[in-house]
């Protein structure tokens, strides 16, 4: 579409260029031995709606732009998978990473390639392994921050919090940006690791922190501008990348160029952080209910209806059979489980292997992950 | 061999008449799903030795009279089983059961099929599922309750306690007998149900209360005399059938007919008890290792070597991966079983179902299969 089109549709000349991003790339390791590399978190139902995180990601977004208008960077391994879960899905539109490069790479690269198809596009970027409820507020949220984007600012949507969470990292928001269409845009004042328990409710108290859910809606250009700023290097590869994209004669000798050299960062520290420190990053409090789900603890609350003392069971024909117990029960076997007398209990059960922890050692399970690699039992990875 | 025949190679008379008993019936609930209604209890090696308990059982037994002179008391459906385990073991010594009728049945059946062959013959009953450490200590006593019920009483075997166990019961003791070549042995004063810790430490204190471990060593006439006092019409039928038994065109009519009749009665009931209230009851302490494993919790200490904060691990080439944790794991699928933080716990994983509950719940496992087979779920159990 060329530049200078102000309208499409009935929907604002901003709205008319958006295209989401969905970078489907981690394993979600805290999550063993559900989520595995060839079966990563986006691929799982975590909330026993039906459908994968990914499917609901995508279903979350289609009404913003169209099902035309949603881009997936995901790995080679998972391209069939993907493409599963997404059948309406154009060619053009999935991102194969040669192996993976952390979110910059994901994010900016697919920023890349839809600025050289689109010169004036705004991209938004949104993880397929949060779980979100209340689609209406968040696309309110992204429609407010596609305004902010257009502003010329990188937008972020922060969760307002509910809870002093220690999991996530919070947004520090400053004052009111008085943008036309989206007054509820402030601007960002810092981003802050994630926080001690006090610290958290300080947060939570003083009303002007978000959780940081990792959204970042930007015009495609000033994404790329603001790398250029923090890793020229990684930007000019990125570049180069995206310039030998469309063309099947020039993607793959990229690729095997410049993959390699790519280098693995946060978008949080190659971007959002430094433009923050610059009053270029805005945020809008989203008002929706949103986890990123980082651990089992955080599926079991998820999954158990804020009451804790409830045994949540995720699987489809999961036979378990609980007596004055809580926690959670994954079951992907066709096992019956019985439990007895075990609070906050932990069980994930798949065909070839089973953890059992509690939700206060939920964060732990990477260290197994970690073991099982070092003693060289890759098979159940 | 005929009445009056004092001496067998170089034994006494009395243990040349002694011929071994093994009752393998009880499934053993509380070890649900290790233990089930086609793999009971005593076909589980629970040790990591090796051998099932029925084999070890046997190995133990057969120094004391050889292979010859060990009888097994089995239901139908663990013939082939049975006969797998003990391939030694001869057609005559094999009884098999029409349905589970409890231990007088067991034991007073076998008592009468042997009686009808040697009238004269000495029976200790031992049964096929408990775990003994100190075979020659535990052979020195039986060859001492061999003396007492050649003496004509029924002798038991009770074992010193190492601690105040609550989950078995006790023997008291009374007066030494004096009994030729069995100077241990004493008269039992009473047998006392399982006792509440604060009586438990007594009965420790105390020094003349021993563990009633079951086993019962007497002479088949003096036996089934007593069970006639008790249970006159059981022993009708207990005789009768004996005397059909050994005629393969007797003992089906037999079995058809009074099988159905046969009164459940544990023999602690129907002879053990009145035998000691009427003075015709003899103990040897037994200084050897003994534990009946009734649950997981004991499962679990049998099996971490007194330190109760070692994670016990049973399960041939099983696959743990264990971080601050303790209790027991039981792995008869080949799943990796990792576990984080889990204190006294107890995971029991088999191919089709899954237990994981606490040692301080373990009594409770029981439950568990009774609600199994409430909800009908019974191929699992």
């Amino acid at each position: 579409m060329p530049r200078g089109a102000r309208y499409r549709g009935g929907m604002s000349t901003a709205r008319a260029r958006f295209y989401s991003v969905i970078p489907a790339g981690g394993i979600g390791s805290r999550l063993w031995p559900l989520s595995r590399a060839d079966a990563p978190k986006f691929l799982h139902d975590l909330t026993g709606s039906g459908v994968t995180l990914l499917r609901a990601t995508w279903d979350r977004l289609t009404p913003l732009a169209g099902e035309q208008r949603i881009m997936v960077v995901t790995g080679r391994a998972h391209r069939a998978a993907v493409e599963k879960q997404l059948p309406e899905i154009g060619d053009e539109n999935i991102v194969l990473e040669a192996d993976p490069r952390e979110s910059t790479v994901a994010v900016c690269l697919a920023a890349a390639i839809l600025r050289k198809r689109e010169p004036d596009v705004i991209i938004g970027s949104f993880a397929a392994d949060h779980v979100i409820r209340g689609d209406r507020l968040f696309r309110q949220a992204v429609s407010h921050a596609i305004e902010a984007a257009d502003a010329g600012y990188i937008a972020t949507i922060g969760i307002r919090p509910t809870e002093p969470a220690i999991g996530f990292g919070y947004i520090k928001s400053g004052a009111p940006l008085d943008i036309d269409g989206a007054e509820s845009v402030l601007t960002v004042d810092s981003f802050v690791e994630k926080p001690d328990i006090e610290r958290a409710k300080k947060y939570v108290a003083d009303g002007g922190y978000l959780w940081n859910a990792g959204m970042f809606i930007s015009r495609a250009d000033v994404l790329l501008e603001e790398l250029g700023r923090n890793e020229p290097q990684l930007r000019d590869a990125i570049l180069e990348l995206a310039d030998a994209w469309d063309d099947p004669a020039t993607r793959g000798p990229a690729v095997d160029r410049l993959w390699p050299t790519l280098k693995k960062v946060a978008i949080d520290y190659s971007v959002a952080e430094p433009a923050a420190a610059q009053g270029r990053m805005a945020v809008v409090p989203g008002y929706f209910s949103w986890d990123d789900v980082g651990d089992f603890a955080s599926l079991a609350k998820l999954n158990s209806h804020g009451r804790p003392s409830d045994l949540a069971i995720l699987g489809e024909n999961a036979r378990v059979l609980a007596d004055s117990s809580s926690g959670i029960v994954v079951s992907h076997s066709k096992r019956v489980i019985s439990l007895i007398g075990v609070k906050n209990i932990v069980v994930v059960d798949t065909p070839d292997a089973l953890l059992v922890t509690t939700s206060e050692n939920a964060q732990r399970v990477k260290g197994v992950v970690d073991a099982l690699k070092i003693s060289g039992r890759d098979d159940v990875l």
